[in-house]
């Protein structure tokens, strides 16, 4: 199995969840924050979202690039969907050599990385908002939750 | 680096993240669950260090177990401390070898898994966690929080 197939399924353990997540959300608590310092949920949804994206395109060596605009309004479902095809997209281009070339992410992350370590730290910073994700949806009142990860 | 060496730094950038939330919560709080059907604060921090621990046994062949007595009046910061402590050590003793060893775990998991796999599982288990802890230790008030993981 290649690294990127590989890649592809830990990604999805968990991103099949970020989606389920978000898809419970209503609209009417897009704007829900459970403390003022809180970051939104919608915001929250779409940061966990566009950060993998750009972890993504920073592995094939692109430049970052949002794919809605400010105004757009497609809700969490669409973009979730969108997001989510494009990540994969980006992801299973990638050959097992390019996993291990080392990328200049310094001016971001303060030092250099192989795009395997980038993209796993990826998955490690979704999973951290997926976790705040999951307390932000059960005080909305859902309490028929998934497990953190699918098998 | 050795395999041992590498998890255990990956396990620390998250575990001091993890103690330092836990060493946030006054014991004032430790009942504290942000819905009725949460999990209440002190129990997220011990089933965060016992979870990590037991698969670091696991990966070790050893049974699981538990480094406090039920009615142990030890608060977080010293929980925190003697399970990481224990829980290093563990890690500290697999060989590279050991890290590729099959281990019969399907009566837990459902599925076999190598040593390696599965400590790569505690970590994901561990941040998820953490990740709700992070709303938990919001809304008790503190916002100078850390960052999800330590460079």
């Amino acid at each position: 199995m290649s690294k990127s197939a590989q890649l592809i399924d830990y990604l999805m353990s968990h991103r099949e969840v970020t989606n389920e997540l978000a898809a419970k959300i209503d609209p009417d608590h897009y704007t829900f924050k459970p403390t003022p310092t809180s970051m939104e949920a919608q915001k929250l949804v779409n940061h966990i979202l566009e950060s993998t994206y750009t972890f993504a395109r920073l592995a094939n060596k692109q430049e970052p690039e949002k794919l809605f605009d400010e105004d757009d309004t497609a809700d969490l479902t669409e973009r979730a969907q969108e997001y989510t095809e494009a990540t994969v997209k980006l992801l299973s281009k990638l050959t097992d050599e390019e996993f291990e070339q080392t990328l200049d992410v310094s001016h971001i992350f303060g030092k250099e990385m192989t795009a395997g370590q980038l993209l796993n730290m990826a998955i490690d910073h979704e999973i951290n908002h997926k976790g705040n994700l999951f307390v932000y949806v059960r005080e909305m009142g859902h309490t028929d939750l998934p497990m953190y990860v699918k098998a």
